[in-house]
């Protein structure tokens, strides 16, 4: 079903950008864990947009108020269920795309998919807004899977043109991956001046521009992921390609893979010890989608964020004509900067469920 | 669960490479459908290894057996079952293989996930022999879409650096549609003759190479898919990951927008009398994850064939050493041409059962 | 998963009778229904303790806010969240009971199943508290049913030794049908008074009683259940031992077919025109599990209430010792009474779900 | 969906009586565990019509070819199929009644659900033929279960008017538990013998007669069940319902406790030592849908074998008008008698799916 991902650990979406609010009910938490609140507010405000000029000046104060599931500060193994009332909507600034469809967006699509009842304002249930009750989810999955020593991290490894330099190479030491606990978009950080440099460009272009998120999951015990279906890859694809803007998803050397022998490509097996590693890891610690304790690194490609305040052609449904429209909404300029915190709790979420998952075994 | 994909039309996979056999259950046909048992055979045929020196020489018959949900040459609406007998296994030509983890493949990961009681017989679960009985599934799929007038092809689109002609540019006449439906890699004959040449310099030198293998979606109801989590592109992404050598997956311009601005990105909608278009395809069709009613094209990143005929390093998992593998089996050397017929087969399947899934509503 | 009923019309429930408060997350309503509010009200008012004195003297308002999928009076089809406060919650009445298990409650296994993090406060996510989310979900699967001219209705049949005549043979006319929608617990009115009676004898001795809820589902079209697991029975028999207190489920004839020979027990099939019908009724409109057009009618057995004022032994999980446990809370002497409207409710959202399965064919 | 029951340990069945063959695909098996294929022999055997005259005198060889997941005389954790060929499959018998819809069978259901597609032949997908499958996976869940330590077993309680010991009064002592392991219907042997007496008397009278099917789990670990939807007796009721002719199901008193009050049905808890027990069992082992580690012991009602040989009036599809039937087939006169080690079945798998479940946790 539409709004619900995983298998053990499970989150339900629920929810409009300029309803009453959005929320989610998590099912598979362990009873009794102490949720670190600090943890979960300092990752929304790593998604929360309005805090500098790179993202929309839209405030969201991104608070939650949890329903149940929780009781004397240890969730009680139950259905967990949060909820985020919307506050700061403007719905007059969308009143003027009723009728017009915005290029890009879910307007067309989820109008006829619905019929006409779907709730239109700032992309209703297509909205990012939902973002947030996913971030929530995962600080909890994020907590859960540090409590077994696994460690999920991610970055914006591009903006455009501009690189940064990949986790296949970064050195992951404790430091590293902690840089960008609290703030920040690149390890890099004189390609994370360039990568906002570009960003402003498009906005003051009153355009957007497109970037790549990486991640990287670290001390991943051998044996997540379920043949034939359940591979590792097709089970955190399907998350990422749920997150808006996603048009790519790659592991290790992904699409240069293509240009690549196979004696190339092949990760060679050693023991260092009592432990089985590869001397390379182009395939992303992942064979035959079962995770082989080598550290998971994948790229995600964002578009550009379709919602740009330059004026574009688009079609009035009542008149069936092609118009002008100029979106006076607020948005983000590249959205892969706060998006690296969503595919962050993504990540989190499907480890969790598949280290679940390989539990039952 | 790992063996299952779909929620209204679903194929659950068994077997083993070299065990008696593999085979598959599909429940969601239609009762009353009369299959095209000839069409299934030329899709098999066109997986099937042995026929061209582009692939391994292994003979796999590739007959199968209906055991249940097919009655007077129509389908009952319950269960259908159908195994294929494994035939042509040299097994010994992996006994070598017990101690040895061949690189690139879940030798290492699957028996430690089942700890070591894994059929390691070529593969066991994790053997691309099971595409067989998905290529069945795939091609009632196929039967079935092309009854509500939606059509699915693949081609190869890439070898090492060469690229053919994409499905973003070609003009998709009925012929071009339907050149590769027996036999051919590309639209593109002298790319393609090239391609061929490229694979050939690969098994000469004992070794393997990538590709791209390229599909398209064509006349797809405006609708398919779900908000949020079950997009049209991660439910496709999921099965295509699935599918084994899979590293890649990205729909429309993919990884090419993150060096895109948004108003180069965004596709415009104009009325095509009373049919809604956008001028470009660059997003393949799909909007906030639902299909917009135009193409959806999308490319799969295939890793070079991991079983190479050259000497590898790999560990003898009994002495914990290093050791020299010469990998003696039957091996494709690229493993992106016989992968088409596959990526069509997941294809039809999800787009039937994204398909069914909207007639819920 | 635990909170989750169905497979295409989904109700998650979430939410602890003494925390903030419980919902519902529903999926699969169609866009664009109108919902009846009033009639969602009405079902909650037959649910509602506290409004006479055969039911718990416990105010709940059972107030509910829509968070999400409801637009200008619509629903959107996505997923509708409701949310129902908890006020009238005098936890201390409970905290005696931390320590000790009530017999017949989920006290002493909810507590080892959650290593005591469970919310012990008047049975916690355990309590029929719940079941006010599930009429507001059952209210609108009501109404979705009736759209398509199936009907549902229950009544009290049987408290004690006490019957009332069932709806085997009961003349369903609208006036029957209609007769309970809105207050009363049974069709044969002086049966009912000495079911209150009865019910009040018990609350006068400070204990409670058991009761029979019967069932009945007009105008089914053929065809709904699936093979062979998906019997309409076995699922709708899922969702009435879920509701708190049924031990006991039985279709038509149910116990009572053990003694009857085939021929008596076959309903045997006639034309009526165009429709095929059976003579007799006993086998409750299923026939190997899926819906001949016949009424479904059914019986659900209510053990007594657990929460009895008498003193009753207990354990005092700390100590281990015995003691005298005297529960001082507010109670239904026989929960079948409100129950009635619960079994409704989940009937008509089991109703639907198969009623949707079933389109997807 | 139809054909798969389970969430952890699942079994999906396939097949018609009188197609090619039945069978089932199991996933959830550990990795390495060594199949008992001589008990697995010996439930069938048990289920196996034409044994002595009290069934069918059909011979169904009932043996199965293991197709996938078993190597080396271990499991290797991917899917297991097994599959049964159809031998002694008279179809002639079965002609007449294309269109002649057998009384209390699913021919005109299947007939109508499946646009006329099913295979009508001997009840097709709805025969009792598959219940070879169901038992052959549950002696696999059975040999998972008691290596937990958990026990299952059942006897034939009721036939007619007869009713034999139950195992709420029954000392359930090792020699009591494995009396009726290989052969016999009832612990009681007086009222065995009554009960074949009256089974004879029924097929002489050319007809057939009900009966009640009574199982125990003993040994189930505190905590198996989850709240609000998956209660223990939801899980295991939606099994036993799918089994064909069960029309009838309860846990404990089930509908004695109508007749109760909450002082007499509460289960008074007392510590044996450390372990908490109950004084009574009438709950049947579960409060609040969880175990709480006393025995489960439960009834199913089995309607009369719907094929009598005595002549029934029925419908003929074609014309639409009554005529009588004489069903030629050979059925069982009491069909609870074998079907007692398919209620153990399905509680073997149902009960171990729930164990695997709550070690996710």
């Amino acid at each position: 079903m539409s709004s619900r991902i995983g298998q053990c650990f499970t989150v339900s979406l629920f929810g409009e950008s300029h309803g009453a609010g959005i929320g989610c009910v998590i099912e598979g938490i362990p009873a009794g864990t102490p949720l670190d609140l600090e943890q979960i507010r300092k990752r929304l405000n790593q998604r929360r947009p309005g805090k500098d000029q790179y993202s929309t000046p839209r405030q969201e104060a991104d608070s939650f108020d949890i329903l149940s599931g929780y009781f004397m500060d240890h969730t009680t193994g139950t259905p967990l269920c949060a909820v985020f009332r919307n506050s700061d909507t403007r719905s007059k600034d969308y009143q003027s795309l009723k009728m017009h469809f915005r290029p890009g967006h879910a307007d067309f699509t989820g109008g006829e998919k619905y019929r006409g009842a779907n709730d239109y304002r700032g992309g209703g249930h297509f909205s990012a807004r939902l973002t947030a009750a996913l971030v929530f989810a995962g600080a909890i999955a994020e907590q859960l899977i540090e409590a077994q020593g696994i460690k999920v991290m991610t970055q914006v490894q591009g903006v455009g043109p501009l690189r940064a330099e990949s986790f296949e190479t970064l050195e992951l030491t404790d430091a590293v991956v902690n840089q960008l606990d609290g703030e920040g978009y690149a390890i890099q950080k004189s390609v994370e001046a360039d990568f906002l440099k570009a960003v402003d460009d498009a906005r003051m272009a009153l355009d957007s521009i497109g970037g790549i998120v990486e991640g990287v999951i670290l001390n991943v015990p051998v044996g997540l992921g379920e043949p034939f279906y359940d591979a590792f890859e097709s089970r955190l694809a399907h998350g990422l390609f749920a997150i808006p803007a996603v048009k790519g998803v790659s592991f290790g050397k992904g699409f240069d893979f293509v240009n690549m022998r196979g004696s190339e490509a092949n990760d060679l097996f050693y023991a260092d010890g009592d432990v089985v590693k590869t001397r390379t890891n182009n395939n992303a610690g992942i064979n035959g989608g079962i995770s082989n304790g080598m550290p998971i690194w994948f790229k995600c490609a964002f578009k550009p964020t379709p919602s740009i305040a330059k004026p574009q052609e688009t079609l009035n449904r009542s008149t069936m004509q092609t118009e002008t429209l100029e979106i006076k909404g607020r948005h983000d300029p590249c959205v892969a900067l706060r998006a690296a915190t969503v595919v962050r709790a993504m990540t989190a979420i499907i480890t969790y469920d598949l280290w679940l998952e390989s539990k039952r075994r």
